[in-house]
């Protein structure tokens, strides 16, 4: 059942629509798949784009972030926000420069964003942030303690007014450019885990549910 | 000789201040490090953080985007813009939730944009984005017509006011953490190259300049 509205006339894809996506599942499927995204949010006229982390549980996103101080002033409070997550999958070579481009996913959410208040759903979401960076670590980290949460702010911001839009494949040249001696196709792009490097002080073998992040980012 | 503004009262990082970096290389740096950014800009009091490609030359960031009709209507004329750029370099597990961290490099730039006009200043636009993507590009790839530059629109952003905001390094717990049975340490994170894909009519050789891209991200 898709439930984001779509789209609204602020969330339709305008140029190149035929890239653009509104059902719930692929809105989804690239927020699930992405780690930091970009908070918009407006302070004395002037637009901020600040990198948080996040995580989506059912049709809302919980926000976090290193400038949440500076953000909460505002963004807590109900005023209009957009949290945008791109993935980058692949640079694309035409033949003609004007035709390069790139393969990506992206989503953007428009919305007001609220504080998480409350013990047990400010627990729920550090949690559903923590295990979607790394799926499982929950089951081994110490979770917060009451002054932990107290000290920390999460955003939620639901997915009412969201869309997405991606590119997929190799170039379109132009038809008189085939002819010309030039590489062309695409360099497929990957955020792929290294080695894990266990601090000084870890004792610890490495945990099943890093093996297989690692696996999956390989 | 460092000309960025160090810091101005809204670049300064607030939270975390001893991760904040206001001088020119390290701003220069994270900016030729990364491939997409995400731009702010304000339509009709809503924010909007819109992923753009972008390169710098000097002092000035190029700016090119896909939905850059929507952007432009406002954004080239002068309304003040934020982009940001984020690097994500590592996943930091501490063994408490609440350390739990990211290791990342970002930039925030503040300013007014402009649009690019005249034949020779975007062709110079234009191609320093294509060079910054695929370096050497533009020495075998047909450059943009006369006819095409006129449908291609390009922002420019000084770097009059950024700042960069940074972490590096492992976790740090709680003291009493430490002693806790928990892994704990750094996921570092890439973004990599694959194999290069050529298209269907493709019976190029892959270049130089491309397997030196692939090599360094490897």
């Amino acid at each position: 059942m898709p439930t984001t509205k779509a789209p609204s006339p602020r969330t339709k894809v305008r140029r190149l629509g035929g890239r653009g996506r509104y059902d719930q599942d692929t809105v989804h499927a690239i927020l699930d798949a992405g780690l930091v995204g970009h908070m918009a949010f407006i302070q004395e006229d002037q637009p901020y784009a600040i990198p948080m982390l996040y995580a989506r549980r059912e049709r809302v996103l919980y926000l976090h972030g290193s400038r949440l101080s500076r953000l909460l002033k505002g963004a807590g409070g109900g005023i209009p926000v957009c949290f945008t997550v791109t993935l980058v999958d692949g640079l694309v070579l035409a033949r003609s420069g004007f035709h390069h481009s790139v393969n990506y996913r992206s989503v953007v959410v428009l919305g007001r964003a609220g504080i998480v208040e409350g013990e047990a759903a400010k627990r729920l979401a550090l949690d559903t942030i923590v295990d979607h960076i790394v799926p499982g670590r929950t089951t081994e980290a110490r979770g917060p303690s009451t002054k932990e949460l107290a000290a920390t702010e999460v955003l939620a911001l639901e997915l009412d007014e969201a869309s997405a839009k991606l590119r997929t494949g190799g170039p379109v040249d132009a038809p008189e450019d085939y002819a010309l001696p030039v590489w062309a196709g695409e360099i497929p792009l990957h955020l792929t885990a290294g080695e894990p490097v266990p601090d000084a002080r870890c004792a610890v073998p490495l945990p099943a549910y890093l093996e297989r992040l690692v696996a999956a980012r390989a």
